[in-house]
Parts: C-alpha cells; structure tokens; sequence
C-alpha cells in the first residue's frame, strides 16, 4: 500500500509532520507556548469518561459557554471539528464561483475552495510592507466575487490588519454581496486581541481553541456571525455529531477559563517578550525577520536552513509552498522562553 | 438565547438525548454492550497525551490497520469523524439530483442528503416480513438514480440483507452508473459479520468504531471501496485533519484488537444470548418484537411507553420519526443481562 505521495503532498502543506520526522523540538507549529490551565486538562479526562455517550448533537452548553465569552447570542455560533471543518463547510454553503484569497495565506482557504471547484484570485502582499495586508484588496472585490477569506493575523507573517482596513473590507464586502472569512483563530493570542469585541457584522469570524491552548490533537473550533441565515446555511453542511464529546468537554471549560481568569492575558505577555527576544537573537544572526504581532515569525535565510535544523532534531516551516514565497522562507513559532534560547544557540552554530 | 426548538429538533431525530432528560439506563442508543478491552481505554489516554500535535493528516497508521483488518489496501480506505461525516462527504462528491432509501432507515441518510437537496425517493420495507428489505428494491434502481443507501443490517429492525439480495443490488447499481452506499456500521456485532470478508466491489462500504467498542463520543468511522477515483473525490470534501488525535490512536488499537482477539466472537455471543431474553421476555409481556440479527430490536407497543420509562429513569428510542412508523414503534438496545433484566422488570410494572 503507498501512501508515500500522499504523506508527502500533505506534508509538504502544512507544518508539525512529526509523524515522518524524528523531531525533538517543533517550531513548525504555531501554538500558544504557556502551559494549559489544570482546569482544561481535567475538562478533557472528564469527557473521555463519557465517551460512551453521544455528544450533544445540538452543542447547547458549548455554545452557550462560548455565547457567554464571546457576548453573543447562541444562534450566532456554530461550532466545528476543528476550525478547518468549518472552513469546508462554508464552501459547501456558498458554492463560491469566483473567491479572493491574499498571497501568501494559509493553505487550508485553497483546500475548502478545492470543494466547489472555485476560481482563485490571489491580491499579492507586498514584502517591503511585511507583507501586511492593504488597502489594494478593497480594488480586488467587486459584484462578481462570491467569497473572500482575509486572516487576522495572516499566516505566516503574523501581522494584524488594521483596524480601518478590516472595516473597510467588512463593509465593501456586505455592500457587493460577498461572503466574508475572516480568519481570527490566532487572534486573541495578540495584544489587540485579548480583550475580545463583540461581533456585530455579518462576516464569518472563524476562531478555534486549539491555538489557545495549545490541544490542535483535539479538534474543536468555532465560527460567529451576525448573519443567522447564513450560519443555518452552514449548518446543513455540517454532520451530525461532528464535535466530540471530548471536544464539547474542552471547549466547555476553554470558553469559561478565557472569561473568567488572566489565562490570555499571561500568554499575551509571554508571547510578546519571546517574539521580541527571537526577533531580536535572530536579526543579530543576520537573517531577516519579518515584523509580526503573533506567536509566530516569517523568516528569509539560506535555503539549507530546513534540513540544518531538522538534522539537530528541530522542525521549522517550509514557506516554499506559500504562493507568493520560495524556499528561503521559513516560518517559526515563538516557544517557551528555553526553547526559543536552544533554538537560537543551535543558528549560531549552524548559520 | 434560544437553543430548545433546534434541540427539541434534534431530540426527535435520534436516540441518546441524556442531555435534556434524567437518565439512569440508555436503552435509545445502540452500542455493543460487551465491555471494552483494556488496549482500547489505554489508546484512548495515549491520544489525549499527545493532544499537543496535529493528527497526522495522512491518517497513514491508522489506515494501515484498517488495511490489515479488512484485508484491503490503505488507498482504499478514507477515515472520517464518525461514519456521520462520511456520509456527508460522500453526499458532497456526487450531489445527487435523485436517492434511494429505504422506509424505515437511519434518519442520517436524508441529514445528509440535505447538503445535495436531492429528490429522495423512499422504498418502502414491509412490516409483514418484519421490514427485512426485499427484492423489490431492484426494480426502484435505474440510469436515473444518483445515489442509493441501504444498511446492512437495518435500523431501527436490525434484520439483515439477504447475501444474494445484496450482491444483486451492488450489480445493479454498477450496471446503472449509481453510486451505493452500504452502511455496515452494525454488521460486525452479528453472527454473521464478525467473520470479515474483503471488499471487491465499487459500492461505499461504511463502517465504524463507535458501536463495536461503545465509544460514540470518540467519532471514528471509515469507509471502504474498491472505487479509488471515487474515493479520491469524497477526500476533497472532508475536511483537513478531520479524525482527532484520540480517534486515530483509539481507531489504531481498535482495529488491532478486532484482528488479533476474539472480542468481537464474545461480543456476538453475548448480544445473540441477551437478544434472545429480551425478545422472549418482551413477547411473553405481550409486545410485538420483530426479528432482528443484531443489538437492537423494534417493538410495537402502547404510545405512551416512552413516558412510562422515562418516569422510571429508562430512555427508549421512539419511532415516530422514521418514516413508515408511528408512535406505537420503539427501539430498544440489547444491553448487559443486568440492565435487560431491569428493563423487563419495569415493563412488567408499567405495562
């Protein structure tokens, strides 16, 4: 049986293929580098206990606990096996002839997209802005276009859009009838982002807690919307059961530990003092950092960089498959504070 | 915010709602009663410690059990979070314009087959034969059917398909272009599907996880093919690292047992024995029992019958729902001798 091309293609899309590489250290994934509350941990052995039952089918607890954090009503969340389920699923919805998406992006838009056999527009970031998103995307919307995914922060430069900027957008893409993504599930590991906003719009703000707490393992994230016909839409593409009850569980206690405790608020800190601790070690190393507000850093370096790191048992991010990057792109994510020190220990030497 | 019509909704829908009710005994869920092997609860722990990565998005470990077990090659394997999702995923690559179900089935074929707003054509099962599926069923399949689901067995009666009648439908619907999905998710729990036999044909075999080891809450499901293309197609509509971590390692350590113990023989034996009590008790207390092969039966009985045992604690299935029947039909699961044994105590009591 070959799965080797398989592997290798998906490999190739994404980061953390810690299951066809001896890894000690992962910078290849993004996730927040403070330690999970006790509380999530034991929300996720309480639902493994249960897991002889069905999970809620309806999701009520769930989204009420995220109603609750979010300040919004239940009807205007619809919950996903992980954040990519319901990427899919809003293709599935809108069956989108024509979509945008920003080069470089995440890969998974152009994976949902692949589901309705959409035509792709990529607006092309500019690298001497960081690859920060601009106001040219508002040119790139107009009647024709069905459906448009931005991310805040974009991966994998990390940088926010600003707030005027993403108004903008919003308010273009309700005026010319397009369904809006808006990528949020990094966000509130920002400093703009802790303190949440209320959604008042009609876009689809996607945002999961797998990045938050570190547990990508266990599928589990969200979308909130104005647009309660849409989400219903949605709905009809999503299966039944479709978070597990472990996931339920988790999700539960994520939604009323980032209400009720400083939880974000110590990870916020963190990730800010190591970004700016990696960016620092590395620009001394001479590699080029690109600015970021998140838990993760664009990087252009030699291109041996990859297997050098890989063969002391560290996996970065290949960028080479990003439209709009090559192969002396790498990607990192901010780690804990010993990490990061190993990390860059290890540069010196190879570099 | 309010969640209770979309949960009253799906309450109405399937069995297992311990969520909106008091529930002391499960008897509306139908799961294999035997207890699970101490492997499986040790997979299910091993995948939560490791919630921290990624699943692998070639699901390749996992797919090379299945392979073992089923004597099949991994490429014609595709897992999904529950059999739910494949389901839908296959409903999404053939958008089927006109399906075929049976009356009564799974209330999850037309769920799914919401996402294509396909005409569903029911083909009605004959309470006379004790809604086993006959032949008639052939002459309902031409060039113009998309999308044909049957269950071997069927649910809610729990009778299985005739081998002779199940090839001729497999032929058939080659013979006519149509895609066939076979839900088999309960086969292995009968006398007659615990010995596994490869698959050769081109339908979309389902199977599943979650009933053979108890564990709804996990969502692991696979669907087997001889269709590669097919199969392929159905890939691009599933969401990317769509069976968690948990599920894979637990689906990994599941089809071990399967294939090196005789779980599922003890299994088969205890469900045939309690089978047999709780239908000859049933009958001995007046309740017509139609046949079944499997760990669940259909009874016809007074309309207020659920009530009656959910007063007592006891959930059932009610029929109602699925087309065909009426509020006078129930499901119950075969459970542990303990639990069969209460249930028919109370039955004594209240009916």
């Amino acid at each position: 049986m070959d799965l080797s091309n398989n592997s290798k293609r998906i490999e190739a899309l994404h980061g953390g293929d810690v299951y066809r590489n001896e890894v000690r250290l992962d910078f290849s994934v993004n996730l927040n580098p403070f330690p999970m509350p006790a509380e999530v941990a034991d929300a996720m052995q309480a639902g493994l206990s249960e897991i002889h039952q069905y999970p809620d089918p309806s999701q009520q607890k769930l989204r009420e606990g995220i109603a609750s954090l979010e300040g919004i009503a239940a009807e205007n969340i619809i919950c996903g096996n992980g954040a990519s389920e319901l990427l899919m699923a809003a293709v599935h919805a809108v069956l989108p002839r024509k979509a945008l998406i920003t080069s470089p992006c995440y890969a998974g838009y152009a994976v949902a997209l692949k589901a309705s056999d959409a035509e792709i527009t990529e607006y092309l970031l500019d690298e001497k802005k960081d690859f920060a998103l601009d106001e040219g995307v508002l040119d790139q919307i107009n009647d024709s276009t069905d459906m448009v995914f931005i991310a805040d922060p974009n991966n994998p430069n990390g940088r926010l859009i600003e707030p005027g900027l993403k108004k903008a957008i919003i308010e273009k893409c309700e005026a010319c009838g397009v369904v809006l993504v808006i990528d949020e599930c990094f966000y509130s590991l920002s400093e703009a982002g802790y303190e949440r906003e209320s959604v008042t719009d009609n876009a689809l703000h996607l945002r999961a807690f797998t990045k938050t707490f570190a547990i990508p393992g266990i599928r589990i994230g969200y979308m909130l919307s104005k647009d309660t016909e849409l989400l219903n839409e949605i709905r009809k593409h999503l299966p039944e059961w479709n978070v597990s009850r472990i996931a339920e569980r988790t999700g539960e206690a994520a939604a009323k530990i980032l209400e009720s405790t400083d939880y974000l608020k110590d990870s916020v800190h963190l990730i800010k003092q190591e970004r700016e601790y990696l960016a620092g070690q590395l620009e001394k190393l001479g590699v080029r950092v690109y600015s970021s507000d998140i838990n993760y850093l664009l990087i252009k370096c030699g291109s041996d960089l990859y297997e050098k790191l890989l063969g002391r048992g560290i996996l970065i991010r290949r960028c080479a498959n990003f439209s709009g990057l090559d192969d002396t792109y790498f990607r990192i994510a901010v780690r804990q504070h010993e990490d990061n020190e190993e990390l860059i220990n290890i540069l010196g030497k190879v570099l």
